[in-house]
């Protein structure tokens, strides 16, 4: 436990407000920032490296389980205690729960084959974590994104992640060259297009298998397409032509998990 | 075709800018704002009544399509050319494509048995609009929006719902005592909630039902809870308790529409 921080210029504040709006600082540096109890609860127990970061000890022990976090944190060198104002400063919501870190990006290696999400260039950063989280949810074995992708240690993504950076393995910045290799266990690799004649639940996901989910305005690019092996869509009733991306990924990873499940009963 | 609007102050431009903003305007005078050139398609497409709105030729004129609108919006009463400035003033987004219209809610009433969507309180406008757009997709027979749920009417929602607005009836403002009579076609009140046996996949979704989604903190209400006549749930691997609301509805949605057509073929 140090001094309590209380001037928002201080370098720590400054430190992690550069980690939350910087990629380039976030690459660099390997880090990304967390915000909340249940973020914080979630990294403890996934045993990730804490580098350093700031808590209000009156605003954590509003709670049972803030409480339980402020004395984990009391022992972590390098996280300080702070400020309301100090808080308010590095926080990106409204209501802040009284606890920011900056923590090492989890390095997680697939611990079984199944199925592979690979994300071709999603823009939208909430569309993104949205998919993190299905994908944790349908026990994905990891999620590739192509160059171009949003960021996935942008503020946005970890929020709507919900903690999936933490168990869920995840490669960044994969070039179309890079990902056959990192799809080499897969029988088949689905591209998701709208116009496909074969419907998604034809498809027969108890075998590995990958998925690629394409840009919101543009779909999958050329090599995605090239790279696929098959070519599926979502039946909708017309006049829908196209669903939200997290919407369409969801469905079709949710559709895997069930046949998994019915196929393992 | 009248004079060019210039000024941001003129009476026009302040009336969308009421309804765009003011959940009590919408509904005291029953209207609602688009925008863009796909809404206003979609809109012309569906016979939807326009009240009043704005235009800019040139920027409509930028693309084939919006030529086509400009066309159309040139012989309705009401809707007025307006300065580049105007547009912005009006516009909810970064690049503006030169038109909004208030347009009457449309009173649509279900053309078929099915499935009826009932959302419980939910909050997030994201999340509302996103639903829509996924019932309309698989066909969904009616929505009901209980009271608490976010304005279908309002900029977010319309825009994230792309168009169902015109197509999928929708009720607002219902009461859990109004619910029944709604509900009445329905063999089974479905409530989605974390913790049910009965997984979404094992209801028969061929016949007549309602799909409860429960509002995105407090999950479905208690009055919910009561008209239910069954509770599903949405299988997930572990630590994941709980998906976006919108991931929840939709995958059960398409899986319901995925047992229809199969019913069908």
């Amino acid at each position: 436990m140090g001094v309590v921080i209380t001037n928002p210029k201080n370098p720590t504040v400054k430190h992690l407000r550069s980690l939350m709006a910087n990629r380039k600082a976030r690459r660099h540096e390997r880090l990304f920032v967390i915000e909340g109890v249940r973020a914080v609860e979630e990294a403890l127990r996934s045993h990730a490296q804490i580098a350093f970061g700031v808590y209000n000890a009156e605003q954590l022990a509003d709670s049972e389980r803030g409480r339980a976090v402020l004395a984990a944190l009391r022992e972590q060198r390098g996280v300080q205690p702070a400020s309301p104002e100090v808080i308010a400063a590095v926080s990106d919501t409204v209501t802040p729960q009284g606890v920011v870190l900056a923590v090492g990006w989890p390095a997680l290696t697939p611990q079984r084959r199944g199925i592979t999400l690979v994300l071709d260039a999603l823009q939208d950063p909430g569309n993104v974590g949205t998919l993190l989280r299905a994908a944790e949810a349908t026990a994905v074995a990891q999620v590739i994104c192509i160059s171009g992708t949003a960021d996935v240690y942008s503020p946005k993504v970890v929020r709507a992640a919900m903690g999936a950076h933490f168990r869920l393995p995840i490669v960044q910045d994969v070039s179309w060259e890079q990902a056959p290799a990192l799809l080499a266990d897969a029988d088949h690799i689905y591209a998701a297009v709208p116009d496909a004649t074969m419907p998604y639940y034809a498809a027969d996901w108890r075998q590995p298998a990958a998925l690629i989910i394409g840009n919101e305005a543009n779909g999958i690019s050329a090599a995605g397409l090239a790279l696929a092996t098959k070519r599926i869509s979502i039946p909708m009733a017309a006049p829908v032509e196209s669903l939200n991306a997290a919407v369409a990924g969801s469905v079709i990873l949710f559709e895997a998990y069930r046949q998994r499940r019915l196929g393992r009963s």
